[in-house]
């Protein structure tokens, strides 16, 4: 098989294989996005290009590029052809989907920064203060921002159009679990529900899912391959629940520095991740504490120092590890070349050690 | 070609006809989002379904089906068999189109009702505000509105899977026009901008183009024709500007026990509206009330009476006659049976002169 998949990489080596891609998926976005541009610029005196530039901005500002990449490998060990670029669009689609989801997501959460920069609703709101427009300056930005995830969001599914029946189920999947965590996560911070089946639940659709394994099989399927899906299934939920538990400690204990978001805003805003639930099972203190906090009785940052005082921490922090370990088995038996395999033991160390 | 036509559609009249793909239509909207209803009920305890109730509460609240409507026509006017049912699921899609774009519109306009009952915003956050949860209601009630629309933007696309490149094409500029076009509304009416041409263009988008003109191409195109595209696109150039003038003269004169919304809404939120190009053209004193309405210094209701006074309420009625009779030429010789320009000459009408 080793002679075979040397051929389909053109002799590239499986990360400078994915690199190849990615570059190609660049290409696509940026693109899609100039086109547009073009198109619109000359509707409005030039106002309406606005919401593609809101899409163009964020993509611009960097990202992990986390879905695309995935969708590669999945395509890749897979036995998808180097030479053959059917995969680059699906990828872009993630890509452009990630970029709907995060432009609402900071709706929702009322978030000020993404990517190190000012996210969507609040750079338009800003505009519109400093231009004395009349109207509230929140609604509008937040209204800008809502079109600019659903453009974001008809260019993710324009370049689906061409993808195979299989690939287009698991498509429509991702995108309704998606939507529907995202809805249990603002529900559960409202109400302050802690039960760990729905924390799991959400983190299982929004990081397992979503992120790992929809995108590896969406890949794999367009490679023309089912039989990968178990592996790629098992793979996702143990690593999907690793990088929710990284992005929680992030949150939590990580510096806006590096994470090019606000610190501490899962905190302030009582989601009900992943962290506090496994926190909370470990030591029933913490339930109480998390109440506190809920009513205003307790800061985010008290709560955060005794979440470190009970050890809260480490015992993520080795709960991550085991993860890392089960993500690693889950793959190792499947059917597809070492490298592939190699490639996506090495993810999983990237995406649960990762700093941002 | 008679023969033949009425062979297409069984013995049935024109209406009939429509009338009967449209009761198909309702029901794959109701199965669809019944098995939805199953599929997350069993998640989240419960509470995951709550955005499909959102997107079939408003379906179930009635509305006009005037997109189906259009593409139904568009599709059986392009000789589509009436047995064969290629075009329920892309006239479906239309309509959970609409739900998406009406739910999403209602929180830009931050608009308390629509088809009678609450929007999906004002209910959530009214339901946020009931239970004393956690955190703001509002950005609770939005946030769980965009979700919703998102959903119902997810179950169009999965009603669309199957149709042919050219009918897909369609409804990618459907989109992207109606998302513009919304952008072009919120940026004017911020902006005070009545530049006449953009409110030309913002009504072309989001009422000619994506209410009447691609609706009916997407229909035809499905019946795998696209010849009729030009007499569509006159069609719902002249009708769409009319269905505009109506739409805002209800929201200005209108009754909101009638037409299910508030009315008003407009005028208070300073839209640049057709029927404020219109009058601004029309007499130079308007620009000015304008002006005085959205800095504050006028009442809403000050504007409308003086709108009466000077005429504008006759003058946009003037117009509409127009518009309707050069869309019933567009259509007059067009290669269709004879039934079906009557029914579009009948739509004409019907959509120029309705209350709601």
């Amino acid at each position: 098989m080793t002679s075979q998949t040397y051929d389909m990489t053109a002799g590239m080596t499986a990360g400078a294989a994915i690199a190849h891609l990615l570059g190609k998926v660049e290409e696509r976005m940026r693109g899609l996005l100039a086109s547009e541009r073009t198109r619109w610029s000359a509707v409005g005196s030039g106002t309406a290009a606005a919401p593609v530039d809101d899409v163009a901005q964020l993509l611009a500002a960097g990202g992990k590029r986390l879905r695309p990449a995935f969708c590669l490998i999945g395509y890749l060990a897979a036995d998808g052809r180097l030479d053959n670029e059917t995969i680059v669009d699906p990828a872009a689609a993630l890509e452009f989907l990630h970029a709907f989801a995060l432009i609402h997501d900071d709706v929702l959460d009322n978030s000020p920064l993404r990517r190190g920069s000012p996210t969507v609703h609040a750079r338009r709101a800003a505009d519109h203060a400093a231009r004395g427009w009349s109207g509230e300056s929140r609604r509008y930005g937040e209204g800008a921002a809502i079109l600019a995830g659903d453009l974001a969001y008809v260019y993710a599914d324009r370049l689906v159009t061409d993808i195979p029946p299989r690939a287009r189920e698991i498509w429509g999947q991702l995108r309704t679990e998606m939507i529907i965590g995202q809805f249990l996560d603002i529900n559960a911070a409202a109400a302050l529900d802690g039960d760990p089946a729905t924390a799991r639940w959400i983190a299982l659709c929004k990081s397992g899912r979503y992120t790992i394994q929809r995108p590896l099989e969406l890949g794999a399927a367009i490679a023309g391959r089912a039989d990968l899906t178990p592996a790629f299934a098992r793979y996702g939920a143990a690593l999907g629940e690793a990088f929710q538990l990284r992005d929680d400690l992030i949150d939590a204990f990580g510096d806006s520095r590096n994470s090019g978001k606000p610190a501490g805003l899962d905190l302030a805003q009582h989601k009900m991740t992943l962290l506090m639930t496994l926190a909370m099972e470990a030591d029933e203190r913490v339930g109480e504490l998390i109440r506190q906090q809920g009513t205003g009785a307790m800061k985010p940052e008290a709560l955060r120092q005794s979440l470190i005082g009970l050890g809260a921490r480490e015992e993520v922090e080795r709960r991550i590890e085991v993860l890392v370990d089960e993500a690693r088995a889950a793959i190792a038996g499947a059917a597809m070349d070492q490298c592939w395999s190699d490639e996506l033991a090495e993810m999983a160390y990237q995406v649960a050690y990762r700093d941002r």
